[in-house]
């Protein structure tokens, strides 16, 4: 079953919970939404459902094993049944981790998502992928479990922090050289609302023809090789990093002219992801390979598939072994460090 | 895809896991298990593997969230990758848990199972449940996801202690209503190694047709409503709880003539389930409808699907609300308190 993406403001939402097939919807909400949100959700509950309410830990929180026992016992509680819904409200930490409770929760309950942050609007609630994070890495635990629906509804966008609207136009900016569509949007500075629609739809496309991640679909990882080590060594927001990962592939793999278009989308996106993480500083060679190789998607023998960029719309990927990548990195740090983008 | 189900002795067993196309195996090994059978593994894991080695708590015990997190991180800190097949060796406990794993590490591996428990080679290990226990009851965390091998190798029956083998001589009498063929075997008494292979293989047949449990598997449930209560209240090992629950749902629909062939098939399969635990008891209906009130299938309202044999090899479903079922429980309980079966 594919999952249903609209735009949809709190009214079109409540029509669609009320239209459910399930009598009981099981809310798994992101603690910080909900006090700033609480009325609003609560007058948008459909009258015709019965609502268990779970207020999950803030952000990345909420992704321990622990918590999803809490949440687990929580549920089961309550007595529920499998004619469950779960609804999570919050962002990609709330989605990964309500979705995983779907996919375990009396072997499996349907589930929709309200995202709330940018991040998760164009990325995260998209493509059915869940998970737990472990003291090993992130996302280390979890499934592959689509959800019904992803309702987009831009008001959220009004309050969320600066740096996490930043962090959602890393990730806008992989869709665009992913997509021209996009790209072409995002130069004519179309409105934030309609960007995102792009990026969910082109999501969801990649998901629907390769959803176990045997093909296509690892283009969603430009940028994240490195990005999700450069995340975890200067403590970056997610598509920060991504948008870093980015620059890094481009500059090691010699498209300095997409370098270009790189800055250009963020400027035409009111975007400001400053300087490099690693300038004027040496580059963490040691630290990104020890990283990049626990990424659960090596294959045996230690090979990493890259996904690079030919030109805007076309990506290949690449295989490579750690050591080709560290003697690439330690062959360009040097450049690296002086980095002038 | 499906399962493949074969008779295996430990040769077989090892040419097969070497032509697995995985090259890592995460082997999930229930500790009594490897304690009696550890030379036999370690002389047949194949040369051209590398092998991870778990050794999971004894039965139940080991179907705890705590314990899942101790499994995932095992094999996490060993840095797997997504090309790891998980293999399964023990009672249905471990299977249960070991496919949980499968489901949620790295958002999924393959897994298959070598069943050393009659119960587990009928039932437990062919279908894709997996699950853990929570303090609300068994099996409400998990997964439906189908291993891609069953070995049944029957060497492990020589060791299986006498009550064990009972409660799988209980399972398989449940065949024998939903299967005249597999009724025929038994009361021919055709060799156990052949009925458990056609056991197998008619659990497999109704999986396929309905994996989810939205219609045609709801049969194997017979005798676990009630079943499921009777385990608990009297402590009986979980076939003999079945056969029990059947005992049940045949006294109380009025169907005493098949409750002769419940006591023939024992007969046949050389078991003994001795008296019914109730007997010049008081019927415990209070208890058994608080833990039947709990079933994970209960629909929305309170209903629950009852499997009713209609002669051997027709079974049909009937709903009936809590109200009803302890309705009917209470007029029957001085009859059931004096059985005479």
């Amino acid at each position: 079953m594919k999952t249903k993406i609209v735009e949809a403001d709190y009214d079109a939402i409540k029509e669609d919970l009320h239209n459910l097939k399930n009598e009981l919807l099981l809310v798994v909400v992101d603690s910080r939404v909900w006090q700033l949100y609480k009325k609003n959700f609560e007058d948008h509950f459909p009258a015709n459902k019965k609502v268990h309410l779970y207020k999950a830990l803030e952000g990345e929180g909420t992704k321990t094993v622990s918590e999803f026992e809490r949440g687990c016992d929580f549920f089961l509680e309550k007595g529920i049944h499998r004619d469950a819904h779960i609804v999570a409200i919050g962002g990609g930490a709330v989605s990964d981790y309500a979705g995983f409770l779907a996919s375990s929760l009396l072997r499996g309950l349907s589930w929709s998502v309200i995202p709330t942050t940018l991040l998760s609007m164009v990325d995260a609630s998209i493509g059915g992928k869940t998970g737990l994070n472990s003291t090993h890495g992130k996302n280390l635990i979890g499934s592959f479990n689509l959800p019904q629906n992803v309702w987009l509804n831009p008001i959220f966008l009004e309050t969320l922090p600066k740096d996490e609207l930043q962090s959602g136009k890393g990730e806008i900016i992989k869709y665009a050289f992913l997509d021209e569509k996009i790209a072409k949007s995002i130069d004519s500075r179309k409105e934030l609302k309609e960007i995102i629609r792009q990026c969910a739809l082109k999501k969801e496309e990649i998901v629907n023809k390769d959803f176990k991640e045997q093909g296509e679909r690892v283009c969603l990882n430009l940028g994240h090789t490195f990005g999700h080590a450069l995340e975890f060594i200067y403590d970056l927001p997610h598509g920060v990093a991504v948008f870093w990962g980015m620059c890094l592939i481009l500059k090691l793999f010699g498209k300095e002219d997409l370098l270009k278009d790189l800055r250009r989308y963020e400027s035409a996106l009111e975007a400001d992801f400053g300087q490099a993480p690693w300038l004027n500083k040496t580059f963490p060679v040691a630290k990104i390979m020890e990283l990049t190789s626990k990424d659960k998607k090596r294959k045996e023998g230690g090979l990493l598939e890259l996904v690079l960029i030919e030109k805007t719309g076309t990506f290949v990927t690449q295989k490579m072994t750690l050591d080709d990548i560290e003697k690439l990195l330690e062959d360009k740090k040097d450049e690296l460090r002086t980095i002038d983008f």
